[in-house]
Order: structure tokens, then C-alpha cells, then sequence
């Protein structure tokens, strides 16, 4: 499956800061068929690193993120889904963010790009689906922040979505998790290079986005993964190097994936959506979390991994009581994995099965009504 | 209790990286007094960013940093014992490390310092217990990089030490405990002020050092302990900035932990300190950490935490089983504290009783003998 990625452009977009982004592109891709009624449609949601680029191989042979979960006889099997993918706002990989060009001052936004949210996020892509022709999705899903997307679009577009399947996610962020985020963006704003932002005519701050990336992954393994992955093996020596070159593989590693994410990711966008992420918090304004999921009307699959200490159970666990409590058509299940945070992208055998289940007894259940 | 740090200096200290040290001095306090027959002497081993002043008040009023424990009817009783706490070797408060002159060249060592490993400190702190005319410790003890040292004890001079109480702490640094220390060595050498580690003729690498200092804070904390302390608290705003400003108080606390640390530690002495934990593996050139015990022949205390996830609990009890393979004397407790890894600090009265206990009756086997 050869893919590539699509490009809409929209007028503008009210945000929840109170700002007006105009104009927005989308970045997005599709796989498989829309059927002639157009109910057959699933959006995929992204996690914070992702893109549009979900399955298949682009033009380069790069293949999608989550290409062990869509395709022909996958998860979400694309012979009887149509299935979509959008990078979010603020992203770096096609749609409006901060590396965009300001239309009112022909350079890139950096920091005078506006603050978003994950609710700003799931309203541009309801205008995607929309231009799509699609009144009602079949299922929304995602991991991590793509699972906090999900939850967001059962509570802002209750009529537009049959089901959601938010996966190793949370219904607000904890303190916890805004200090990990929190500690990414203090090192990118350490790097003299980000320049308050205004890099892009410069070098980027590459040193400090590494390091980010680098904190970053620690947290979607677990202690168990990276014994099991590197142990105290070493990284081309037998003895210690007495310095502070690379002794380790675990060290090897954490800086190779750093450097790579540096030319593929842009600093700003780092900032801004792990702020998205930071302001989640789907009971703001309501009582109780029970209370912010009365508006939603649609059938829940929620999932979550044993190891995922970034993501712990306990959360998917809250949503699933606040769903139980309003009365909700809410399945949940625990994952064993080892994987950490990174088993919804790995380990996708059981997710793969609950999620091929649960897509097929939604669709039956709408085609009944 | 007022407290004032001493100093030692010694001729030299061989390594095990092969070089030499010289001269070397090493900053202590003491508390409590000697007995005559120079039994009653207990060594405290301080964690990665402590030092000699582990209690009491120093002449500016600062209390030690494990004050709690020891003093007067408390954990580590100065009515009855004589306490002893060093700066490790490669720290910066006093004791010999890489912000120290070199007579060699009459500027700062830097990053020609040489690699240390906690065996190294070890070996430096026998030197000033015998200068101390100390024959035989009744116990050493300390927490996190502090219960390394007094695992180490155990084996290097295993004549010198009655007993040992390693608490919330490893025998051999985990992928996981590695990569949070490399962490935050890159983030400090990502520093442009680092300047490959001469930088004591200008300006501090604060920034980078400060990043360090936040990703440490998370690992000593728990999940649970930051959701009691901060939740999703805002400070001083009842709204969000939409900027990179401080929304949430524990952004606040993180930032002012870093910038805080940044005025008490060497950068340099970061990286070193980190990398003796990061080589730290008892069992290295054994067939297995049993067989490393074979020397040890103390009795044994020791202690973890429920919720510290940085060292958790199956790394104590992996040193249990070890002990109690080759039929040692040792008493294991595993703490309930919702405290992370900083409970050994903060959470002391369970442990203080512990100890208490623990050392009665090694001063009582001792006089047995």
C-alpha cells in the first residue's frame, strides 16, 4: 500500500484562547474505501511525536506509525473501513503550526503562534471530516495523546461519532505528566539556539530538543523493557571509558534517538503541544469527571497496558468508572505487556483483536438503529 | 547542635581508572563522641547531591540534610554513638573534586579529572577512618548513591565494618538508572557555557545544569506523592497563559528546584558522581551477586520503600537474596511510603526505629564476641 499524504486548507479556526488562526492547512492521509452511506469512516488519532503517515509506505518507503494496526485484515482492516489521518494543529508535518508562515508578516509564526489546545485540535479536525462529507464517524481512536483526542471528540461531537477508542490515555493530565512535559520545554528553552523561538532563519536548537526527546523516551519504556532491551551491556568497549563518551548501550541509544528526532521534528511544535497535552483536563468545568462525559452518547472500547507507568491504568480506570457512572456503553481491558508506555505501538497482537471486535459489533449496533 | 565542617588532606589515592590522586582532602562532621575503645562509631554515606553536613546546624542555621536521623534519641543516636559524614570524592563541598585546584597546573581540574568509582570514595573514606584511629566501624549506612558506598564497605573491608544499612538503593545502577543520569549529563554538556568542562574562569552552565536538576526531582518523587503536593494546581492564575510562562505550580516548583541547585553544585561534579553510580555493579567479575557477597561479613540492614520507583523495592530484595544465599546475617523491611525515592529523607520514623534497633543489638553481638 503506496500512501500519500493530502493537504486542505480551511478559512480559519475560533481557538480556545479566544485567537482566530486563519488560514489552516491539514496534513492527512486515507486508507481503504468510504462506502456509499459514508458510515464506515474511522479517524486515527496521532500520539505527540506522529503524523498523518499512519500505515502504508510513502513515496520514500517510510511506513506509518501505526502499520501494524491498519491495513487489510489489521485492527482497523481497511477492506471494510475507510480510515483517516490528520497531524494536529501546531504540528510540524503539514498542518498550521508555529514553522508556518504568518500570512500577516510573510515569516514563520514561532512563538506568536497561538496557544492550542487538544479541544482546538479535535475542531479542526471536525472541519477535516466534514469537507469529507462524513456526517458520522464510525470510531474515533488513538494512544496517549491520540486516546486524549479520542475522549475529546466523544464529549465536543457527540452526534458525529459512534464510538471511541481511547488507548493508554488519560482524562487530565497529572502533575506528573506536566513534569515530564515541563522538563522537555525547559530544555529546549535552555538552547541559546531557540532564540525565544525566532530559529528558523538560524540553527535549530537542536542540542535542547534532543535532550527533550531523550527524557521523552525513558518514559514510554518501562524498568523491565530496557533491562530486557540493554542491561548494563556496553557499546563497543569492554573496559570503562573513564569519561563521558558512551559506555553503554542504553546511553547509545537515548542519544541516537535524540539526533534523529532533531531532524525530523520542529522544537516549537515540542512546546506547544505537550502545552496542549499539560491543559487537558476533560472534568474542567464540571463537577466531576462523570459529569463532562454526560453529553457523550457513544459505545467506549478503553485500554490500557500493565506496564505503562507514564500512562498508569488507574486513569484509563477513572474514565471507565465515570463512563459506568453515567450509565455508558463502556468494554475496558488491561494489556499485559512489558512495553511500557510504547506497547500500543508494539505490542498490537491483543490490541489488535479488541479493537477488530469492538469495530465490528459497532458497526451492527448502528446498522440496527 | 552546632556543626562545623573538618577537613583531611591525604598524600594520595590510587583509582581504579590506574591514575593517582594527590594530594586529596576530604571534608567531614562529626557528632556525638567517641568511646574509648573506639567502638561506637557509625559512618553516614550521603546521596548524590549531599555532603558532610548531615546534621545539626552549620554557623549560617542550615540543617543537615538527614538531621532527622541523626541527633540525640534519634535513628542514629548521638547520646550513644559517634557519627561521621564525608563529602564522596569528585563532589564540590569540600572534599577533592574536579572544581579543585590542580597542583599540577594551578588551575581547576575540569574534566581532567580523573574517573572515579564508588569503590574510589570508599577507599578514600578508609583513609580517614583509620585516621580517626577507627579499627572497626559499628555500622555504616546511607541512602540511594549513600547505600552503595555502605554495600561496597561491606566487601572492600569487610574487617572494618560490624554492620551496614543500604537503604533505598541498588547493587548494580539498572538501564533505567543509567538513563536518567545520562540524561542529565547531556543535558549539562549540551550547555554552550559548559565548554567542555572549563568553564570556572566564567560563566556557570546553570541552564543545563538546572534541566538536570528537574529530571532528577521527578525520579525522587512519586506518581501519588506529586499528585498530593501539586495535582493540577495553577499558580498565581486562575487561567491559562497560552504561553511558556509557569501555569502550573509544579512547572514553579521544578524551575525554582533547578535554578535553586544551580548556587550549591558543580556541573562538573554532576557528571562525575552520576557516572561512579552509573558504573556501580558489585557483582562485576563474580559468577553473581551472591558470590560477590562471599567477603562480606557484617550483618545486614536493609531497607526500601514502596513507591520509590527509582530504586525500587525488587533491587533491595535482590541484595536479600543474594546475602541470604551465602547464609549472611540480614534484615530486610520494605517501608510503606507514598513518598518515591525521597521517603529515606522525608519519611524517617519507621526507618529511624529500625535503625535504632538494629544498631543496639550490633553494639550488643559485638561486645558478646
Amino acid at each position: 500500500m503506496i500512501t500519500q499524504t493530502q493537504s486542505a486548507r480551511f478559512n480559519s479556526l475560533s481557538l480556545d484562547c479566544g485567537l482566530v488562526l486563519s488560514p489552516v492547512d491539514v496534513a492527512f492521509e486515507t486508507y481503504g474505501e468510504l462506502n456509499a452511506d459514508k458510515s464506515n469512516a474511522i479517524l486515527i488519532e496521532h500520539a505527540f511525536s506522529g503524523d498523518a503517515h499512519a500505515a502504508g509506505a510513502d513515496a520514500e518507503g517510510k511506513i506509518g506509525w501505526w502499520d501494524n494496526m491498519i491495513g487489510s485484515g489489521k485492527g482497523f482492516d481497511t477492506d471494510r473501513y475507510f480510515v483517516i489521518c490528520s497531524n494536529v494543529l501546531s504540528g510540524c508535518r503539514g498542518t498550521t503550526g508555529p514553522g508556518s508562515i504568518n500570512p500577516a508578516t510573510g515569516a514563520p509564526y514561532g512563538t506568536t503562534f497561538p496557544g492550542v489546545t487538544i479541544a482546538d485540535m479535535v475542531r479542526l479536525q471536525k472541519k477535516l471530516v466534514d469537507r469529507l462529507g462524513i456526517h458520522r464517524l464510525l470510531s474515533v481512536s488513538g494512544g496517549s495523546m491520540g486516546g486524549m483526542q479520542a475522549l475529546e471528540w466523544a464529549v465536543s461531537f457527540p452526534d458525529a461519532v459512534a464510538s471511541v477508542i481511547p488507548i493508554a490515555c488519560t482524562a487530565r493530565h497529572s502533575a506528573m505528566q506536566i513534569a515530564f512535559n515541563e522538563v522537555g520545554r525547559q530544555a529546549i528553552m535552555a538552547d541559546l539556539d531557540w532564540a525565544g523561538g525566532n530559529y528558523y532563519s538560524g540553527k535549530m536548537p537542536g542540542r535542547g530538543l534532543s535532550v527533550a526527546r531523550m527524557v521523552g523516551h525513558i518514559t514510554y519504556m518501562s524498568d523491565d523493557s530496557m533491562r530486557e532491551k540493554f542491561g548494563r551491556r556496553m557499546r563497543d568497549r569492554d573496559k570503562f571509558g573513564y569519561d563521558f563518551s558512551v559506555d553503554f548501550e542504553v546511553e547509545n541509544y537515548l542519544r541516537y534517538r535524540g539526533s534523529q528526532f532533531v531532524d525530523r521534528f520542529d522544537a516549537n511544535s515540542y512546546l506547544y503541544i505537550t502545552k496542549a497535552m499539560d491543559y487537558f483536563d476533560l472534568s474542567a468545568g464540571y463537577p466531576s469527571l462523570a459529569a463532562s462525559f454526560e453529553r457523550a452518547t457513544c459505545r467506549f472500547l478503553v485500554l490500557s497496558f500493565t506496564s505503562d507507568w507514564l500512562y498508569p491504568s488507574y486513569q484509563s480506570q477513572e474514565i471507565v468508572n465515570a463512563l459506568r457512572g453515567r450509565n455508558r456503553d463502556v468494554a475496558y481491558c488491561e494489556l499485559e505487556s512489558s512495553y511500557g508506555h510504547d506497547a500500543f505501538l508494539v505490542e498490537v497482537k491483543e490490541q489488535a483483536e479488541m479493537v477488530g471486535g469492538f469495530l465490528a459489533q459497532t458497526l451492527k449496533e448502528i446498522s440496527r438503529r
